[in-house]
């Protein structure tokens, strides 16, 4: 476990365990996007929850307050890869911060350790996409430093 | 092995081996992008091989012409989820076509191949991003019905 020291809150980072799942579920169901996409039974998050734990190379982060509340989650990937010199990447998704703890700083926090984990396991490039209608994420990654070189494409499969 | 009829031509996907790393770096040499990002020597490539040979949720993917040489690579990476009802993303990565097979249809082939792939992993959403100088693959995606939804943000960690 982790901790994060923002203004005089300090909160903590941890592995997400299957009890967290429920709490995880609803962080991402509240915000603007999820709210269309989520779905009311638990079965088919608790079967995703088991295969990311079960993948060493997922790392997916609950983030606590003093209190013991969920207030936060990103998943990590590492992706190895040969492109640019055998660069290994830190993917990041998944990103939400409960309402209550936006504009505390406690995002920057977040990704600051999110880029210290990345470079523990030999990431030398972090990449993440962003819906282009949250506007404020992404003036958010380009303060962290992220450049917007790429398109994301998505398709669904089915 | 699996194979892929494209016209008159008939090519083979497998997984890439070791042995086919000084050819890959090759394919991702021969870049207007990856030409300035590659290096000479070939032992980062090798460990990187390595670390995707011997994760099972990654797929390097060595395409070859009925004579045994190398013309197309794609990288697949299966990435558990619990947004979008605990949705499975197919991600692709690093896809290179030798100039000798470009405009034949093999691209559209590999691309099917892949979502193939996907749909027999589980997988319910393809995602890639692209680098927004490179026009005519920005255009190749939205034809496979990719929609550029997203910004894709990259950070060097050094």
């Amino acid at each position: 476990m982790d901790s994060l020291e923002v203004g005089e809150r300090r909160l903590t980072i941890d592995r997400a365990t299957e009890s967290d799942v429920p709490e995880l579920v609803a962080l991402l169901a509240d915000d603007v996007l999820g709210a269309g996409r989520e779905v009311s039974e638990l079965e088919p998050y608790l079967a995703a929850f088991r295969d990311i734990d079960s993948d060493p190379h997922q790392y997916l982060a609950a983030v606590r307050d003093v209190d013991g509340s969920l207030v936060g989650t990103m998943q990590l990937t590492l992706i190895p890869g040969l492109a640019r010199g055998g660069a290994k990447r830190l993917q990041i998704e998944a990103v939400r911060l409960a309402s209550s703890v936006r504009g505390t700083g406690l995002g920057t926090a977040l990704f600051a350790w999110a880029h210290d984990y990345g470079r523990q396991h030999g990431a030398s490039l972090a990449q993440l996409t962003s819906d282009k209608t949250r506007v404020d994420a992404l003036r958010f990654y380009e303060q962290l430093g992220y450049q917007a070189s790429h398109e994301g494409f998505k398709r669904h499969l089915c």
